[in-house]
This record gives C-alpha cells, structure tokens and sequence, in this order.
C-alpha cells in the first residue's frame, strides 16, 4: 500500500538545511546562504532552492525574507512525521525510553463516537488497543487505539506489551499517508487516574489522532492523554507562512468523553 | 521596518488553491489538478507550482503526493500570521466580534522572567498591557503584553480599549517577523480567576509568543490565559512534511507563573 521513490532535489536540499540547523552548524541568527550560492553548491536550479527555503519557512525554520537573506530561527524544533502518530518514534526522537504496558486489547463492536471517527457503521467491528506508555519508565501518557478491522487483524498476532504498534504495520504495508489531530483539555476519569497516578479530576489534555491513508480512508482513530504537568508543545510561524495549527472557540462542545 | 513586495508566483498559485478549498470549490477527496493542467493555468513553469504544492503540503491541505495525484484533505482550517500574534485578527476570522476590557496598563521595570523572553536586562523599562478578552461579549481569555520601550512608546497615545494594539503596531511600521509559541496548562491564579469568571485553579490553557522581527529582536513577549473548556488547537500532518508542532517532556518544569 505504501509508495517509496527518490527524494526530489528540493526535499534534498530542505533536509541538508535542517540537518546544518539542527545539529548547530547553522545557528539561531545566522544568515543563510544566497540564492545563487545554494544553487550553486546544489548544482541546482532556482526553483528546487526556493521551494525547499518555502518547506523550511512553513516549518519556522528560518525567517521570511521578503528579499532579504533568512535568518536561522531559535526554537527550531520539528517532529518528523512518524513522530506524529507512533508515541514510540515521539519517545524515541525526545531521546528518552519508550515503555509500554496494555491495560486491554479487545475486538469489539464500534461505539457511535468511534464509528463516526472511523467512518464506519455504528456495531461494525473494531480492534481496540489501551495502553500505559512511559517515558524512562515514568506513566506520561494512556493511549487508546481503534482500528477498522482491514488493520485491526494485522495486529492480531502482535504482542502489545512488546512496542511500536505502529512500526509493525507501517511494516506490514499499511499506508499512513497524513493525519489530523485536535488537542483539548480534560478532567481524568477512573481508568485515566488509575494508570497515570493521579486523582480523577486532575488536567489532562487530550490529542485524538485521526490517520488516513493518501485515498483518504480512516485506518486508525487515537486518543492521546498526557498529564498537563507534564509536556508542553510549541511551534514558530512565519510572516507569509499561514499556520497549520488552529485554535477555535467551539459553538458546541463535545460531550466529555469517557 | 516592515518591507512589502509583490506576491511572487507560487505565492499566488498557493493562495489561489487555498482559497478554492476554504470556499469548498474544491472538496475533501477532490483530486487536484495535474501539475501540467496547473502549470497552463498559471502559464507557470514546474518550479512554482511545486513550491505551492509543497507548501500547502506543509499546512496540511492536501495529501502527500508520492507521484500521485494529492488529494484535498478534510479539516484544513489554517491561521493566518496575523491571527497568530493579534487576538482581534484571530477572533475575526472565527467570525467573533472582539472585545476587550483592560485590567491595566504599566511602564515598568522588566521582571527577571520578562528580561529574559525580551532579552534585554532585568529592571529595563518595559510596558505591558493585561486584558480581558471576549469572543461576542463572552470572556474568553486574559492577554498580558509586555513590549521593550522602543515598540512600547508606540502605545503611550493608544487608548487600549478601542480594539486591536497589534493593528496599530503594524500601521507604525513595527516589523512582525516570526513569532514563536509555548502552550502549557496551568491553574488559574487571583487575576486569572476574576477575569475569566472561574474559580482559583480552573485549569487553563497557557500560550507564551514572542514575537520577532527580522533582525531577530524580540519585540513582544504575550502570555495569553485562555478556560482550557472554550477552546480547542488542531493540525494537520502529511508524510514528507516535518511538524512545525512539537511536543516535550520538558526534563526541568518551570516554576509556577504567577
């Protein structure tokens, strides 16, 4: 399901520039390179130049230049893609051990709210995974994952407690082509508390993920709690970039979720 | 301070795309067009129509292509810049009237805290705003603006109950680069508590921005204090893209803000 070709000459040129940014080779405040220097040490035309410098703009990255030279930008941090919908690659790119212990796994029928998620039928089967997961061995987040059953039953015969879920079925050629994430904050209910060492009622704040393959199927409904506490989350935007994180003021609020 | 230019080419292709997708032209599932069909439409060689293709990618609008047709995606809501760094742009373009009520407005000695988000010298003169905020007269979150003096001064004549500080920095020439943004969850303190109606410890989402300009001076440090029940933040990611959004278990927390 999934398609592997070459990087384009502008995502090779965006990645060098990331690397040069993130390793320190390239520092907060610095100019980068001209136009025409870059073309020239990519052996490269002016487009692949200017779209990998409008990638790294809509990342924060580097400053709008609006015919000036871009600056490096502070606070430079991103999270690749895998980062975004397996905990296990989030851990692992924070440096820190990912732990996990599962709470229950069960193939179910769909409850309304997941199967709206889904896009499926309200009682279609589902396959469901709650998780513990840690980070050095310190409970930051409970995870709940819903797949429809076409990726439920290849995780049938996958161990749970044994790591990234999502590593095996990218594996097993499950195509996750782009996600969608909304972020709230919640009270912790019982089994929150319970697995997260808190009281009920303590702040949590809630991602639920929601994974498409490029034909635009549902392959995966997720919810994230982590305690308040304990993460943070940040971004840059740049002047000319529009900014892909919304924040919205709902005219009617969901149910608090169980 | 601020430069302006003309619109380059896969500026324009971008927006173009953008706003058929915003107007619902084009639809979540739609295909778009192939880049020779929108090459002839712009009368645009490949360079830029990728360049928009890319960064609309980034913003999450469209799928990842992979040598395939991208398709619309569901849920594109994006920010413009200037709903990120001004309150007023924000809730206009939720289609809120913007209101705002001020607790008070100071010339003051820069806290050790403030000092070190303004990079300048603890004790240095700075002026802050704090404000009550609503969305259609509902109160919504509490703003605390702390400006160095030299973009301070700017505000000495602006009655800051008449609408939007940010509208009248951007008319005096002050140049909003790039911004950078932290969200947290904190209980709600004294002032916190009063403003937005809610009692001691309501849990609130706290958004700290810095605002830069090209040079990278920092021109602004906002904290904003929203009733983390009000709102909600989302994104979308697509693969090949790295997430300008990062999310950390910070190894050291901060202190409690007051």
């Amino acid at each position: 399901m999934s398609t592997l070709r070459p990087p384009q000459q502008h995502e090779e040129i965006a990645e060098f520039i990331r690397q040069e940014i993130f390793s320190g080779h390239f520092k907060a405040g610095d100019p980068l390179p001209s136009e025409a220097e870059l073309c020239k040490q990519f052996d490269s035309s002016r487009g692949p130049v200017r779209q990998a410098m409008s990638t790294l703009r809509a990342e924060g990255l580097i400053s709008s230049g609006r015919g000036r030279r871009s600056i490096v930008l502070d606070n430079t941090r991103t999270e690749s893609f895998d980062a975004v919908f397996s905990v296990s690659a989030w851990l692992g790119a924070l440096g820190k051990e990912p732990g996990q212990r599962t709470l229950w796994v069960a193939r179910q029928p769909a409850s309304s709210e997941i199967a709206e998620a889904l896009e499926i039928t309200e009682g279609d089967p589902i396959f469901s995974v709650h998780r513990v997961r840690s980070a050095d061995g310190v409970p930051c987040l409970v995870e709940r994952m819903h797949f429809p059953s076409e990726v439920g039953r290849l995780i049938m015969d996958f161990d749970t407690d044994s790591g990234s879920l999502h590593r095996h079925l990218l594996r097993a050629g499950v195509d996750f082509n782009n996600v969608s994430r909304v972020l709230t904050a919640i009270p912790a209910n019982e089994e929150d508390a319970k697995a997260l060492k808190v009281e009920e009622g303590f702040p949590l704040f809630r991602m639920t993920l929601r994974s498409y393959t490029h034909a635009g199927e549902v392959i995966e409904y997720a919810d994230y709690r982590y305690r308040a506490d304990q993460i943070r989350l940040g971004m840059n935007n740049v002047r000319g970039s529009s900014s892909p994180l919304w924040v919205e003021i709902p005219d009617q609020w969901e149910d608090n979720p169980s």
